[in-house]
């Protein structure tokens, strides 16, 4: 049988260490073709590069003698993804994954992810996608407490397929392997930042914002990604691109237009 | 009765002839502040700044003499959104309307649209928010046509409130008033974009892209915006931001995890 063939990128940029991670477990499984982008990425959404031009370059990261073809590229997440699909790689993957991000993209911060635009990008194709993140930020984050459960989604996944016009956004908890509880399907935790513009003067006198913000839990649900990720399970949240309010039909038909 | 404050914005920039039609319509209702991009924000999806400072000023862009606060800022549709909120407005809005952008953001398109991401993320704060599109990308455009129904739109959704969790998508044919046939509320089409690269070299002798492709309409149904806005009809979509695919976690529950 031939093995599959496992399109990886990220929005965290080439180098990244999360990159390296998910590269090095998915080689176990199938023939890796990595397109990333050349700089990080992070709250880049689902954007695309419309006017100005993309340049994509053939790179060599890893050293070992398996290595997989990699290519770096000027675009966005879910630029890379396009590239890879129409441009790069010879055949449809079997799958996309996308990650392992340094930092959460539970609840509301799917939104904003780049991390899971590029998976999305990936499903609105028709390829099997799937977005991984470790809620921890640090450019030293240990990975590899979650290497088992990351290869076990991806071998299901390909193995049972994921269903159509769904994608799979996978957060897992900072914790090594021993905490680990293992895997919870959660719906999306209601939940939103509360921003705060922390505002500055720049040398010349102008005044300038820097975004922060704090995440605030709106959601008591024992079935959320936040309930399962605080319990220390890995979640798993079947996350889609029809974002049709299909209940709210109804009550806006009854409107005067 | 205190006179509605309306929160207006836009991706396309601060100068653009469809946020300045936009602004016009919205004087007729209530109160209105403006904040927009100081540039042309297409294609922005659901970004936001993380990594730079965000610049925020006061402009007079309108000369009449009930011109609205105006300010400019130097992120993105949902840089703008959270400054407004958090900084720039006294108050919180009784509603934050987005566009007129020039061009469609039916189907698909509302996941790559900065016109939408600004409106999403006025809804993730607790705001009603649409998003208005003409499908026409000419800089000429004519809005005049559809100004009555953008009125009746924003009245009724001042009046009713929209459902939680929900934003209107609201996309508008490019026809004279005559032949607009009125309003259906719709479903989100099944759609991608089939993408070309057009390859060329630069001066220098490097490879680059320029991101090109055509609309493929996937679905055959009768109650989607793509029908809708082929009759001659304006639709408006009920989009949410909890992106769960509630129907999948059964399928995912079944696997070998």
């Amino acid at each position: 049988m031939q093995k599959p063939l496992i399109l990886v990128t990220n929005d965290d940029g080439i180098t990244a260490p999360g990159l390296r991670a998910l590269i090095s477990y998915m080689k176990e499984i199938g023939v890796v073709v990595v397109v990333a982008p050349d700089s990080p990425q992070s709250g880049m959404g689902h954007a695309i590069t419309l006017d100005s031009t993309l340049y994509s370059k053939k790179v060599s990261v890893d050293l070992e003698d398996d290595a997989p073809l990699e290519y770096s590229c000027s675009g966005t997440p879910a630029d890379c993804v396009k590239l890879a699909l129409q441009e790069l790689l010879g055949r449809k993957p079997d799958i996309c994954v996308s990650g392992i991000n340094h930092g959460s993209n539970s609840s509301i911060n799917v939104i904003y992810s780049g991390t899971m635009s590029a998976a999305i990008e990936a499903g609105i194709e028709g390829i099997p996608a799937i977005g991984f993140s470790l809620c921890d930020y640090s450019w030293e984050a240990d990975f590899k407490p979650a290497r088992d459960y990351i290869i076990r989604i991806v071998k299901e996944a390909i193995e049972n397929g994921i269903p159509k016009g769904v994608v799979l956004n996978v957060n897992i908890p900072p914790l090594n392997k021993e905490e680990l509880k293992g895997i919870k399907i959660c719906r999306q935790a209601r939940a939103n930042w509360k921003e705060k513009f922390d505002k500055r003067t720049n040398p010349n006198g102008k005044d300038y914002y820097w975004l922060t913000g704090e995440f605030e839990l709106l959601d008591k649900g024992e079935d959320t990604d936040e309930w399962a990720l605080a319990q220390g399970y890995i979640s798993v949240v079947p996350t889609q691109f029809d974002l049709t309010a299909h209940h709210a039909i109804q009550d806006i038909n009854n409107w005067n237009l």
